[in-house]
């Protein structure tokens, strides 16, 4: 999917929500245990209730390689699902990878190919070659972390070096690496008057914002400081979304949560 | 497997290779493409053909990942089949993962509890509250990214943060986590000039070397600057060994190229 298409989409849908799709087994209603694949059955009733709310699904892969060839298996029945079903929505592996140059390459094709994301996640430490292969995909996007919004961001990432902050360096530096326009980076909601500073650097590239909801980000700070003039803004809830409800009622439940967030996004879309 | 049983068994073997099992079907023998699951096939007569002069495998998890399903599953048969025949077998999962606590949890059942590897990968770039999820586990190691073998270390890793280079104060840092004694490190061979300064920091912390061989690391400096009176060295090597030969032949060319190496290293021990 280009850049652009997925600006059209926020404009009609008036949303730049994306959907953390991690799913706990022991966090989904029960009767879906029942069910052969009861993380793809969860997936799927979220996906049906909600994909008018949202432009993006993210599933962290995590939850699914916890699961081990189940997980694997509800991974790769999602991603289909959604690019049979809903080819315009933005797809998001939340994989957090980063190894050297022929490694990165085998994930980029597991991830862009063989599941057949628009985009992933990944690591910074390792430096240049080891993101130029992701970035070599065309309409293929690479978002790679910047500023996260867990505490332990403070250990590393907002340390100085060279005169500026490490995640500012991941900012500048990057810019310069080889199909650069298809960077896109995490900056977490918990940090959102960091935004200001992160817009000097990287004025046009999208942003993916976790850590709204649940974790005590605040959308109009998030707006305030981070929307360009192509909105420029991936802002992401997981569990405030998906964990709404453990009744039969969870998926109208979570559409619920998603619908109020799109009519914050709206407001912040119309200002 | 506790630190202690594997400094035995580098004793008993006179030898600390790791090998690398990075499997990709265009450089594996064209005949074992045949098989039923011609991953597992290449890895099995691998180990079989090594496994008396290496102490640890480490299968790169996104060469896994790469062919899907099946891949996962080539994965978890490999290290079910060295749990089961070598036990004594250090086993690593090259994954690099790094996520926010929750998720974090995730990844450390996933190759901890699940496919009951020894040890992990971790990227650092997150912070605390991503790797100590991972340190909870009682005799599991987590083997954290500190200096890497490729060009892009020098992107990052290297950089002076506070007065020090951002790799040293990863190993600084991470002393002061919750059962940091359950760590230990990556540090690229290429970069053995650096093990003396490393050591300064981390005296007694095991490390995973890459990057002997194909990729122009020296056995010899790795073990001057590098060892300590618990041996504390893991050297890996990937291509050097298990691509040796693409005929029929080739786990006996793969023990041949692990033997000169366990020779080399036999030397060093007795030094």
């Amino acid at each position: 999917m280009t850049t652009n298409q997925l600006v059209q989409q926020i404009k009609k849908k008036k949303s730049f929500l994306c959907i953390g799709l991690d799913v706990d087994l022991n966090k989904i209603p029960p009767y879906l245990l029942k069910e052969d694949d009861p993380i793809f059955a969860f997936n799927k009733a979220i996906i049906d209730a909600t994909h008018h709310l949202c432009v993006a699904y993210k599933p962290n892969t995590a939850f699914y390689e916890a699961y081990g060839l189940k997980g694997w298996k509800a991974l790769e029945k999602t991603i289909n699902y959604l690019n049979e079903k809903h080819p315009e929505i933005f797809t998001i592996a939340d994989a957090k990878r980063g190894d050297i140059g022929n490694t990165s390459t085998m994930y980029a094709k597991a991830f862009f190919e063989d599941l057949a994301f628009d985009s992933v996640t990944v690591a910074p430490y390792m430096g240049k070659d080891s993101v130029e292969p992701f970035l070599a995909f065309e309409n293929k996007h690479t978002i790679l972390l910047a500023l996260t919004s867990n505490q332990g961001a403070f250990d590393f990432q907002t340390k100085t070096v060279d005169g500026k902050e490490l995640y500012k360096q991941v900012l500048e530096i990057s810019k310069s690496w080889e199909n650069s326009k298809n960077l896109m980076y995490v900056v977490g909601a918990t940090k959102a008057e960091f935004l200001a500073d992160i817009r000097q650097i990287i004025p046009d590239s999208f942003l993916l914002v976790p850590g709204v909801g649940a974790q005590g980000g605040n959308l109009q700070d998030v707006c305030k400081y981070g929307m360009n003039d192509q909105i420029g803004l991936l802002v992401n809830s997981s569990r405030g979304i998906i964990y709404a409800s453990q009744e039969d009622d969870f998926a109208e439940a979570a559409a619920m949560k998603a619908k109020v967030l799109q009519q914050q996004m709206e407001v912040e879309l119309t200002n």
